[in-house]
């Protein structure tokens, strides 16, 4: 009965996707909306995925050379306008601050929408020789951007990322960087989250505000729609030459640095819900669930059961993040609940089992349950949180393939973004009149020129002229 | 050559204490300066130690049931104006956001310069029955409050810190609560940073804007000045009172619930500095040092030096913070160099140690060498790093001791605040035209009412009248 009216309570997602979405974010309590319009709470079993995705991504980042640092979070106008195409790119969307106290400030000053411009301002004070170079930070923050529409952990006014800002002697060496940098969050995407992603390049017409080129991994979600995940930028030396930033070189010679900036956000939580959730709620990947199996004792009022499914989970605490839900709520009620939180294993043991030293594994990706004894818990329980993550992984990619389309005429690619929600493969001429026009149109963004490229045919999609890129195109959260 | 040049570099503490300590945050790589004024930036080096600091405090809050959230940094006007006592203590130092993009805001919002008003607004809408308490919450986050005059770590506009906010069934669970974080706290500063602190309450002048009571840890500094370094508060019923946060209990009747928050920041990056700090720069307790031990190798063009330093830091680094440097300065520049940067050990490894199969280990605390068999070094670092922080904490301890005074007359309170740097324990009436008037005599503050009470005298040491507390006053940071 509880489960039942669990489970009812959240819509379907074939029924309404979008509804669905909102509805687990809330059931799932991984945030609450807050009274400032447009930022959210984020409670604490989302700020659990959260500080996990951290914690896995600063040690890849800390293993690659890379430092911690902290940046103030206000940036004064004169500053944001520095390099020219960055502020036309952020100036309409940041917030303001005017007063301190009673008076008005002598010049304002936005909340950070993004640390380009802080980061040139204290590179050009600490960089003099080649042998400060290269600075390899990162910090972790969160930034304001005064978006109108919003949606929780996809889109808001104010939302928790890292940044990760490096200033190399070269361009080769900042180019590797900003490479070294997308396959890291394409590795950790793939591995850790278990949503596949594709590599890239955007196209002119979506480069970040200010780069020479923006590198991207694009996930594709449960309805077909693409989610940006995480971008990876080369600046050249443009920014260096707005701030003035110069080093002497080895030859003694004063030299413009190169620089990159890389980022990914909470926007990953809301990647995770929507490539692995289904209509229970949440299923999360086991390297970043804040509970990754939960010991549910059955008919618990029988003599023992309680205590030994104690000792069990004193047992698995040691292999995995476990928990145990001893509260008076029924096993039907538990399931539901840790269902719709995607924990991803559940572990059930009543007074049979004990009998006969086994208990029940139920994986919540795919409701398949396994009878295991209990002396092979600590073996059995690690191998199967590697295969949740590998169904997880294979579901994903199936839905990607499955809803992966070629076109090659602009009516083709009109018919299969109207009926077929998913990537649509074209070829490309480069001119950016086209990209517009499959805009309008079709309704399709570019999403990237994929590193992987193939020659669909020999024109572009849209005008018919000799095409020169492969692109992903869809529609984009 | 190269070390006196380093050494010199920074001011000496008895010439110029505050210009010594502006130097260290410098020259040490701790901070710089930004270009936003009372802002600043926090480098490598000191983010690595609030990191540790984070680490060890995050750790201690999850053990003790507390679970991180993430609020919204922005505060409208009519949500920071509920409590009364709370916006007249904040109101006239915030900053404040008026426009989003090029629009102005209905409402203005300010930067949170605490989150009791965001927590409470939350708790309203999460909490409905006896069941969804206690909430033990915890945010680590930037703040910001509009100081006229700042320094590094010590008082800036934004500044890092944790703040609890904890919701309680029963006034009683409340106040434990408030005493068993000024607990964690002060056992924290103890262990971990090597700071000795005297834990008391805080007189009703001196405390938080909304609160019923105010703990706090009192410590130190070299100079006999006091710091603040770390406060918790009871609220009582008035913020849920104000908020209309109200329960249904397990009468079913409807309760109003108690509250409190306490938090520590990177203030206390400057306690460490000033407790412990000498001539030769920062000194570190073991316990949050980035770096533990740096592994000199001596004449390292000599065959084999280079070889074998590296062998011995790799051993090292399985069980202390390690780091080895080969860079071509010299051994001399190096000692200066880690000094400044307060690593609390250095390992020297020359052709003749390695013949003798030893090497010679340094304290920055006390500057002793002791000459240790490589064979035994697994053992004997943690041991050494033991007695650093040991050393150091009874340093510290020491310097306490040295300078805390009792008065028993205004007379001799202005005499020993005018020559004598340090706590001065005295008696009070409790009245607070007392505390005013040793405040304008004798330029003291008061730092707190002990928990461990002594009777000095029976009057209070500025009217005569009969004494009710021991209360140590000080100048303060």
């Amino acid at each position: 009965m509880a489960k039942e009216k669990l489970v009812k309570a959240i819509t379907s997602m074939d029924e309404d996707f979008a509804k669905w979405y909102t509805d687990v974010v809330s059931k799932a309590e991984l945030m609450d909306y807050s009274s400032v319009k447009g930022c959210m709470i984020i409670r604490p079993y989302g700020w659990a995925i959260w500080e996990n995705i951290q914690k896995i991504l600063d040690g890849m980042f800390k293993e690659t050379g890379h430092e911690n640092v902290s940046m103030p979070m206000f940036i004064p106008e004169s500053l944001l306008q520095k390099e020219k195409d960055h502020v036309e790119g952020f100036a309409p969307e940041v917030a303001w601050v005017t007063h301190g106290g009673n008076d008005e400030l002598e010049e304002k000053m936005c909340v950070r929408p993004t640390s380009e411009t802080l980061f040139c301002d204290h590179y050009k004070n600490i960089i003099q020789s080649w042998r400060d170079l290269p600075k390899l930070y990162n910090q972790w923050c969160s930034v304001v951007r005064w978006e109108k529409t919003t949606r929780p952990f996809l889109r808001s006014r104010e939302f928790h990322w890292q940044e990760g800002h490096t200033i190399h002697a070269t361009a080769e060496e900042a180019q590797a960087e900003t490479i070294q940098m997308l396959n890291i969050y394409a590795d950790f995407a793939e591995k850790h989250l278990a949503i596949p992603v594709i590599k890239g390049v955007k196209t002119e017409k979506e480069r970040f505000a200010g780069a020479v080129d923006t590198y991207t991994i694009e996930a594709m979600m449960h309805d077909g729609k693409a989610l940006q995940s995480g971008t990876s930028h080369f600046f050249g030396d443009g920014f260096a030459k707005a701030f003035g930033i110069q080093f002497t070189d080895k030859e003694n010679k004063l030299a413009t640095p190169f620089q990159t900036s890389w980022g990914v956000s909470t926007r990953l939580i809301g990647a995770i819900i929507m490539t692995h959730g289904d209509d229970s709620g949440l299923v999360l990947p086991p390297a970043i669930a804040p509970i990754q199996l939960i010991v549910v004792p059955i008919a618990s009022h029988k003599e023992g059961v309680t205590e030994k499914a104690t000792e069990v989970y004193t047992r698995l605490k040691k292999v995995c993040r476990a928990k145990i839900d001893v509260s008076d709520n029924s096993p039907g009620w538990k399931f539901a609940e840790y269902e719709m939180k995607g924990v991803p294993l559940r572990l059930e043991l009543g007074p049979r089992d004990i009998e006969n030293n086994q208990c029940v594994l139920v994986r919540r990706d795919n409701g398949e349950k396994v009878v295991v004894s209990l002396d092979e818990l600590e073996t059995v329980v690690p191998e199967m949180l590697e295969k949740v993550r590998d169904g997880l992984y294979n579901k994903a990619l199936a839905n990607r393939t499955e809803k992966t389309y070629t076109a090659t005429s602009l009516e083709e690619m009109v018919e299969i973004a109207d009926n077929k929600p998913g990537f649509i493969k074209a070829m490309w001429c480069e001119d950016r009149a086209c990209e517009e026009m499959l805009k309008e149109k079709a309704g399709v963004s570019s999403r990237c020129m994929p590193f992987e490229q193939e020659e669909i045919s020999q024109t572009c999609v849209c005008c018919g002229k000799p095409a020169k890129k492969l692109v992903y195109w869809g529609k984009a959260y």
